[in-house]
């Protein structure tokens, strides 16, 4: 066993959408400590240009180098898009984004070969889903639509409301058109609204959850390079940073883990 | 075993001067993890008053809490002196202060009960080190200086100039008078000017180090409470937080630890 294993799972994220695979890591692999970095200071990446979104996630990923973790999720599609071969390259521990585990849930779920994707805008514009999609399965029909209004709609807990309702149905009517079986939800923030979005798409499409399919990467790399925690630890810690004031985040996280999150706010 | 073991030891200091505690437990305890916070931001804590002082240290020691540790150490003597006791009050880890190895290490030494000690406005006003050194050895001779310039030369290196060769005989002159054979460093900031201090008050005056003197505490609860770290770690974590401004920090750390430091600013 090597000591590394005794270290954390590290996640970056813009924001609150991250909290979304941290969820379903602490399901999955209830024994991993894990530390927390939402840069919310600078969200929402999805309008940036994909250079300045490399550089802020090369940022955290130093950060979190420095908090004795073991292993990088990259917890943002769009910071996955912009450049997860570049972190990769910069980082000597295992580094895995959001995209990748999504689409082979998508292609291993659709009947039809009808596959949506919603998105920021970062990450639509760089088709790296329709490009892993397509790569994979040639004959595949794929269309993406940008929805960037949703990821401030949970940010700003504004998710059970009637101006949501009407977003939701702008982005989401050409799916229904399009006769799509499969969405991928392509940004960590939208599971916070699946009921919503399931709602609008209706019953017959299958959406694909990006955070629950990454955490099950996870746990197949942590088993393939034996790095799963030693110890069977009953409560093993969490540590939350943000970029921006920790309270409106200690606020949401709270209250979507069911636990009192403390989070310290960190300069980069 | 239990699984707090496999944790960190905490330390808080106003600023650099815990790193000679980070020194002495790094060398005494080469297998631990650290994690440790400089308040630069609020430094020097020797003038405030001491229920800011407390109050300061409270934030921070909520801070380490919530960063994996087994154990604080409060590696200044004036947040020491500054309430100890609440500190024990309010954290559920073993709280250690700088004060109580020193007093021990100083009575074991002095041959002829006069003992001298220097430190801060704060230490000094709080007569900590008189009153635990009379209690336990009423006949005893003390005398105490504060030396409020030594941790600004110590905090922007100015140690070796020819002024600060003049505060030092200007603070220690009264101690060759008295005679004292033992003086206290009761400022985790002196042991940086030990040479100094040593050739102003003559070779017959034995310096009580109380990083030193804390380091060797700390081992005796971590082997008390078995809280050694259960692996020998080759390369144990280092995580350095700062409420300041990281650069100057990071450089004063780098020199005196001869690696380099990487530190994140933290609101508190």
């Amino acid at each position: 066993m090597v000591h590394s294993a005794y270290r954390a799972i590290g996640i970056l994220d813009s924001g609150v959408g991250g909290l979304t695979v941290f969820q379903e890591l602490t399901r999955q692999l209830p024994h991993e400590q894990i530390v927390y970095f939402g840069d919310t200071a600078r969200m929402p990446y999805g309008p940036r240009p994909d250079e300045e979104v490399r550089r802020f996630a090369l940022q955290i990923i130093d950060f979190l180098q420095n908090q004795e973790i073991k292993l990088v999720v990259v917890a943002c599609n769009t910071a996955t898009a912009a450049g997860l071969s570049s972190y990769r390259e910069q980082s000597a521990l295992p580094v895995l984004g959001v995209i990748e585990p999504g689409v082979r849930a998508a292609l291993a779920q659709t009947g039809n070969g009808r596959v949506g994707i919603i998105g920021t805008a970062g990450t639509v514009r760089s088709s790296a889903y329709e490009k892993a999609l397509q790569g994979a399965r040639p004959g595949l029909h794929v269309i993406a639509r940008p929805c960037p209004l949703f990821v401030l709609l949970v940010e700003n807990d504004l998710v059970d409301t009637p101006e949501a309702e009407k977003v939701a149905v702008e982005y989401l009517a050409p799916f229904n058109r399009a006769s799509i079986d499969t969405l991928i939800l392509g940004c960590t923030h939208y599971p916070l609204m699946a009921g919503l979005i399931q709602k609008t798409v209706g019953p017959g499409v299958k959406l694909i959850n990006s955070a629950r399919e990454i955490a099950g990467e996870v746990k197949e790399i942590l088993t393939e390079q034996q790095l799963h925690h030693p110890l069977r630890l009953a409560e093993p810690g969490y540590r939350f940073f943000v970029s921006g004031n920790p309270g409106s985040f200690e606020e949401i996280a709270s209250k979507m883990l069911h636990r009192r999150i403390k989070a310290y706010q960190v300069t980069l």
